[in-house]
């Protein structure tokens, strides 16, 4: 059964990383790298395999996004960022948009092109301090003046960790406009599958040879495997077990990942974003201690472990 | 039909009254009345019908909620005031719950007398300026890590108008920590039953000779439908045609009110929280000129048309 779950590993060529939680935790001063991270990342490309990073990081352009995790001590470039803002200007543009923004404010040059005069859109990022009473209820005016409200969400993500605890993330007040407004956000980012398919598009690697490492269920996990994608869940980030054991995933204690698969037999419980409640696990979580990262992840791939027994 | 469409009226024998949107437009500096709301109130007291206040106001005390509404003419007393913080408090003593509050400043001496020590439970007011980030994101992190979280809202409007336009209510604040913490949030207020049986109660009428009348479709309306009682929504305050052609309701263009009855067969489409939006109206609304407000009531009632053929 080892040998089995190990065949579908031997296929893969790329992977798609979620960046925060994964490399590092967000935070003040620019946050913290996870311990190992930096050296997996060398790793995992010495080994040879693809690497795009999917993220729905929406507090800085791609650019200072990417310079500050080459501070941190990741060989990565701009190019193998797959991020909303980018995203988003596209279906603006296609659609002939006009955004007012509810974004934090290193991320506005990413619109510097569009046209944002007369505005006929609301587009909503991670705006963290902007989210101010003044400014929600501003963009809460503008829809709800809309014939047609159109409100684009850069992630619907509920929370995500900085170094001194959690954090709201854009779903929370997406939600609170949707209600207000009666409307429902289109999604660009995590778990949109047009973004996972763009990501993938970077990546040149079809999704049956890629996996998707994350820290969210919903986001990382339940999107890419939307998009027929294996994924994994690593446990540093947001991880908590308790949202885990409450979608019903189960896991044996000794296993580094919390790995979710909806088309190895081998792997644990479906679709987290099908999975109700009442699926309880077979088997206990590991406790809280068990928190393995990304540092973990050669331990899985085929080529250290392809060639033994 | 429009003397059996009369004849419930000769029943009522109180009436429950919102109050923003219906008695007053709040805004900067208190708020403006509503014109010939004042005048209403006298001539609904005049005529013999009880009258009881029941409000979602939770930005200042009872008190001082009432010192405001006699400064501007209206003759109320706070034991004629149903609002949702005193009925929060009950619950909280009941429940031995210690909240942690994120509500307006001048709400907090309504919670003066409850122990807020080590908080198991977050009640949640309409705070405006006080729903910065920082703010909703504490309430946040309290309740993502409480065991069971328990968050208590006061009311769960979506918006409600001041003087200077539109603004975003508890409700869509609610809306973003139930999302961020997946927990179902416990309603105080309107439009919850047993905040509709307490305002009767204080009223001393039984739902079937009451009526309510308020300018927000679910909350008022549906919340006293859902009592037993009759409802009418004026046509001023928060009030806009295209939601209640949403909600699928149809009325005579010449009639002062929206009006909505579960009971009467001569009134207009049922309860708007049961109606979808699949339900055409067969009446067009009349045009946004058509606000009538609470100083059209008397028309409705029999102390002044009872004896008219």
């Amino acid at each position: 059964m080892a040998e089995r779950g190990r065949g579908w590993a031997r296929a893969v060529r790329g992977l798609l990383l979620d960046v925060s939680g994964v490399l590092y935790d967000s935070g003040a001063g620019g946050g913290v790298p996870i311990a190992g991270s930096a050296e997996a990342v060398r790793r995992i490309k010495a080994s040879g395999l693809k690497l795009q990073l999917c993220t729905n990081e929406t507090q800085a352009t791609r650019e200072n996004f990417v310079r500050k995790l080459q501070a941190m001590g990741f060989d990565v470039s701009a190019a193998q960022v797959t991020a909303p803002a980018p995203a988003a200007c596209r279906l603006l543009r296609e659609r002939g948009l006009r955004p007012h923004l509810l974004v934090h404010d290193d991320l506005v040059p990413e619109f510097a092109e569009i046209n944002k005069t007369n505005p006929n859109c609301v587009v909503l990022g991670d705006a963290a301090e902007n989210f101010t009473y003044a400014n929600l209820n501003e963009a809460f005016r503008l829809l709800i003046g809309m014939e047609k409200p159109v409100l684009i969400s850069l992630g619907k993500g509920r929370y995500y960790k900085e170094t001194d605890g959690l954090k709201l993330d854009v779903g929370a007040y997406m939600k609170a406009l949707e209600y207000a407004c009666d409307v429902q956000a289109e999604v660009v980012g995590k778990p949109a599958k047009t973004f996972f398919e763009s990501a993938l598009a970077e990546l040149g690697v079809p999704p049956e040879q890629a996996i998707m490492i994350g820290d969210d269920i919903v986001n990382d996990v339940g999107g890419a495997q939307q998009c027929g994608m294996r994924a994994l869940q690593v446990r540093t980030g947001k991880y908590r077990s308790s949202l885990t054991a409450f979608l019903g995933l189960c896991l044996p204690a000794s296993f580094p990942w919390t790995s979710v698969g909806s088309q190895d037999q081998h792997t644990w419980r479906g679709n987290p974003l099908k999975t109700s409640a009442a699926a309880s696990p077979t088997a206990p979580l590991a406790p809280a201690e068990h928190h393995f990262g990304l540092a973990a992840f050669p331990s899985l791939h085929p080529a250290s472990h392809g060639n033994k027994p």
